[in-house]
């Protein structure tokens, strides 16, 4: 059976190239012991990916050069020596960006594809869900009536932290590149104000959004905007920095203002943090983002590219602010077993 | 009876000058209702006074323009009309600098005089001992092991939280800014290791003294010092930022590397606080510092200068790095009653 897959060929300075990258055919290896052969559904890009093809400390390991990129996949059970797994079976796990992986039963976990449709779980219902979950509930603690503000508002998190806030009874001030996306959040998302940081003045645009000052504020994007929203500070504001992805690409050290001062002035607290840090309460993040969809409380938009050989184009896609929520590639169609 | 106090009378550019401040006689007002006549003993000079003489959002409001300075004063009473006070007794409070306060019996505390030296009550069991206290347990939270940075380790709050950092465990690594300051960290305090940052490369020197990298750094001065550490974080690293001396009297925006990928890929968290975000637990935090003054495991240095008129003197010395430990104005004897 011949194999795609995507390798990582040389690091990439400043933004990604197409010759970073190498797509290449392979043979699939027999299955032994308790190994499952896994057919490739969706795969997840996302922007912290950026930063493991730099060869430095980061919050993930680097990827390694010359090996197979690996991320998040959803994929089916196509053949089976595992007494867990059925062929047939949807399964998601962190695996090589391949059209077929071979693995242990115990890499990947089972899906229950009856609570929502499969590619959920790689967004909403996934890492994404529960770095929404944990950054904003943990770090941000947003109490009813505060301010939110959420920069890289119509992406994949920042859609999520959104409405989450909401349901908390905050009002949430979202940071968006267009006007098809400030649209989204504010009619369908039920956004309080947004600001397109592409036509308006941010600080000023905030400044009238957020007349009470800001309590909460998630920062996706880093640079600029968010010193703009660091000078709105209220007293005891908590900041979850979550990505930076205006800085992956950076080619020179990322310089602006000082923000200690600013901390220091308004008593306020930044933390940096992974959903790894959060792994002992996954399941309780789980199940009440699966309650809130179930309620009709959390919508999400995907942005689907359909083939396997559109992938390293939708990754890149993401630093264009070309997606509104989960970006995803639609490698196959789940077979019927 | 002729008064002497200090206004503040016009808004320091960058660094403040004589022609900032004015020195004036005036007559001491009648006292009325439960008032008392307080003499002034003990005058603390902190830095945290120039933000106020900006007239720009701080952590406290701003001094008022041709009004008389208010800071920390130890002082004694000298008439009393006062049924809680009597003439004789020592007191400490928020005061104007001036030689002698009119003010409510209500608006000081009565000290006693056994537990320590009276001017220690401006320092370590005062609210710069509160101060390394609560930002070191609180957000610090060093644990046994671990390895504590602290700038502007030679000040008054830097010396305090190098102790308490020993006392719960940590490896101590202090910054300052003569050999005088670290050989006195080290061999009085029982600092780890020192720096000299007017002499060392910072960051070399915190790579050799941090081999297993940075887990709390205390943040007394920010600037490029702060740079230097934040590249040794851990993960997990706790920085509470109390002070940025750095700035204080910069004329121009504050600019360098900006932060949060550091924080970013260290889960790490930053806080800003003021030491009265922690008066609901003022009372626990005297008690234990108290506590560990008498079982000699603080000790504490004052750098005194005589004389009212030096004041101001004493206040600018602070920005040259002059002082080891607390500062302090003596201003006149206690009397015996």
């Amino acid at each position: 059976m011949n194999n795609e897959r995507i390798l990582l060929v040389s690091r990439p300075k400043g933004t990604p190239a197409m010759s970073d990258f190498r797509y290449e055919e392979a043979a699939v290896p027999e299955l032994k012991g308790d190994q499952v052969l896994v057919k490739t559904i969706y795969l997840s890009v996302d922007p912290y990916m950026r930063g493991r093809m730099n060869d430095t400390k980061s919050y993930v390991p680097p990827f390694e050069l010359n090996e197979v990129i690996s991320g998040g996949i959803v994929g089916q059970v196509v053949q089976s020596l595992s007494s867990d797994l059925a062929e047939g079976d949807f399964v998601i796990g962190n695996l090589p960006w391949q059209k077929y992986n071979v693995v242990n039963d115990i890499s990947v976990r089972k899906l229950d594809s009856n609570i929502a449709p499969l590619s959920a779980n790689l967004g909403v219902l996934g890492m994404t869900g529960l770095t929404a979950y944990f950054g904003l509930l943990d770090i941000g603690k947003p109490q009813e009536g505060e301010t939110v503000v959420v920069s890289g508002a119509a992406g994949a998190v920042g859609t999520i932290v959104g409405q989450i806030a909401k349901i908390k009874g905050a009002r949430v001030v979202g940071i968006a590149g267009s006007e098809e996306k400030t649209a989204y959040l504010k009619n369908e998302l039920g956004f309080d104000e947004v600001i397109n940081y592409k036509t308006d003045n941010v600080f000023e645009a905030l400044k009238a959004a957020c007349p009470g000052g800001v309590d909460v504020y998630f920062d996706n994007v880093g640079g600029e905007i968010s010193d703009a929203v660091l000078r709105l500070l209220n007293h005891g504001a908590r900041i979850p920095v979550c990505g930076q992805i205006a800085l992956y690409n950076l080619e020179k050290m990322d310089v602006g203002p000082r923000i200690q001062s600013q901390l220091l002035i308004n008593s306020a607290l930044m933390k940096g943090f992974i959903v790894s840090d959060y792994a002992a309460h996954f399941e309780e993040g789980a199940m009440e983002l699966a309650k809130w969809l179930m309620e009709g409380k959390l919508s999400y938009k995907e942005n689907i590219v359909e083939g396997f050989e559109n992938t390293i184009d939708a990754f890149l896609g993401l630093f264009k602010g070309e997606n509104t929520g989960k970006q995803l590639v639609k490698v196959a169609e789940p077979e019927n077993v």
